[in-house]
């Protein structure tokens, strides 16, 4: 019999493994798995993404069929799927029929279809079943997945590289480079967990970022680029951009809210009142995570409408002074209505420092 | 024979026990030093502020007469002095007295009257002197007292709290609180360790602060009141505050620059164009370290003219938006002339965050 730290610490190592795919595994959750027999890993599987097999089936067809299924402990971080509406076979009867006997489960599935029903399927055909193991850690990991099941809207982050007074420019506009080569380089590893990167039109105007994620001047991912703004305006100034990389969200009267419409494989999506109509329509196109990267008047409305699930702000040791702070247009009466993290995350970035918090 | 690290563990014994008496010794320097033989300490010693003993004097007193002085190794922090200006007798000549052969010094003596005379005199008379050890660190817990020698100025230390978006107060001047009791308790043991206290005339009338340093609420020390603004309005409004604890800094066209007028106690110090022009006066009346705490156009003003040697700056991890900064009247045209604080150190108090920076 193993005791709980070693279940630990094999989820442990299912976590690591999991997240080896960061980035590429969306609108899927990131899954892995180990089997283990007298203490020895023996398998693992991994979830490569949308199409390929899900981590148990992947660790079992590897495993030798000789090898007696009843002395295994199997581990992965998400509970086994038993619905029949993905394009691979569900999880739980797969374990089931490999004679699988003891399964230790990270967190349940936030998928209303499976959540429990996975867990109760193995534990009626007499499988042994621990669940909970590190679970706020196997939660985390799926953050962006818990959102899309849980409210069927994408996750978003907000960056902000600033100085030490809240500074993202000077009042002229200039702002190369506040913070570090390496807080830049910390970004570009955070944008590639995104699907796609947002920002408002007078950044895509002024600045005409290429909004991937890059290892130096190597391109890792090409997320996608939301652009908040005029559609005519903005297909007008397309230039190198690949059409089909981009989606735009624009305000219009006379479409309908939350429409579609594709304009040479530009994706336009439309709203009457506010951006939030469109999100849920994000993730019919299956954008599940937004990284949100301004400007200020953008961040401004995302601060207001309280719609950032976590927020990282690079700060520099520098002072700026006069000009243009992230949440100019965010408006408190009272500081008890202050926008306050929670768990805040500090990591010291050379001499920049990144606060990591949550809303 | 010791090796170096071992005169790096009784130097740093001996920091630490200088430092015990945090904020006591002004105008002085913090100075303990440690009698050593065959690797035990033996002996301490410590200056207890202006007008008791020096460490060294200290130390020997307390040490019997029978003990054989040539097999004790003195480290001490600063370099003994040889000048007969001070109420002391020169420490140089005690030990020389005493027998003393061997002697390990953390950092010269900024002081030119003394500045390598006390290791030359020892040298001359014989004794072994190792300098340099831990010099930085010696340095540093001295920085007060090198700053008054070296430039003949007073040390200034700048206390902001800010949220994330650097602002102090909202538009309506609310600030309470943005940062935790954890950052208020701190910011009260570091007040300790200076001579006065600075606020500009608005948050002296608005917030008519204590600017004493507390433990809960026992007063630990009443650090003297420095105030920036219109003499007669100041001393209008002096009320509770004890008068012989306040020195106002006042324009005017009629007084000499650098003049000080005593009003009932209250010292007033004049200038003709810029408070600058007072600096020095305030080492003549026994200031020798300025905890500045703002507001945020007295912060504006010591941020353009440089004149802080050090910052430091609690964040809350709240964002306010639209509000107060600390930098609001402070102004560069490029990111490149931005103040960089350098050396920074990160200090985790609770949820905030104390980032302290040296210009």
């Amino acid at each position: 019999m193993l005791y709980e730290n070693d279940h630990k610490y094999f989820m442990a190592k299912v976590l690591d493994l999991a997240i080896s795919k960061k980035g590429f595994v969306s609108p899927n959750p990131y899954v892995a798995c180990l089997l283990v027999s007298n203490g020895q890993v023996i398998g693992t599987g991994l979830h490569n993404g949308a199409g390929s097999s899900h981590a148990e089936l992947d660790a079992l067809l590897k495993l030798p069929k000789c090898f007696d299924r009843s002395k295994i402990i199997l581990y992965v971080n998400l509970e086994p799927c038993c619905h029949f509406d993905k394009r691979t076979p569900p999880c739980a009867q797969l374990l089931i029929r490999e004679g699988i006997t003891n399964v230790v489960i990270g967190c349940l599935d936030p998928n209303i279809k499976v959540s429990g029903n996975g867990v109760k399927l193995l534990r009626n055909n007499n499988i042994d079943v621990t669940t909970g193991v590190l679970e706020d850690e196997c939660k985390k990991i799926n953050k962006i997945f818990f959102k899309n099941m849980l409210k069927g809207l994408p996750y978003f982050e907000g960056k902000i590289a600033c100085s030490l007074d809240g500074k993202i420019a000077l009042e002229n506009g200039s702002s190369k480079w506040i913070t570090s080569s390496k807080s830049r380089k910390r970004c570009h590893e955070d944008r590639v967990l995104y699907d796609a990167i947002l920002v408002g039109k007078n950044t895509f105007f002024t600045d005409r970022p290429k909004l991937n994620s890059r290892d130096k001047d190597k391109v890792i991912k090409e997320n996608k680029k939301i652009i908040i703004g005029n559609y005519l305006d903005i297909i007008d100034s397309i230039g190198d951009y690949n059409p089909n990389n981009i989606i735009i969200i624009s305000q219009s009267s006379v479409q309908d809210s939350a429409s579609i419409m594709n304009h040479n494989g530009i994706r336009i999506l439309f709203f009457k009142d506010k951006i939030e109509e469109v999100f849920n329509q994000l993730l019919s196109i299956g954008i599940c995570s937004v990284y949100v990267e301004g400007g200020g008047k953008t961040f401004s409305y995302f601060l207001k409408k309280k719609i950032f699930d976590e927020i990282s702000i690079y700060k520099s040791p520098k002072i700026l002074g006069k000009g243009k702070s992230f949440s100019d247009q965010f408006r408190v009466n009272n500081i008890s209505e202050s926008l306050h993290l929670k768990n805040i995350e500090y990591t010291i970035l050379g001499e920049d420092i990144l606060l990591k918090g949550y809303l």
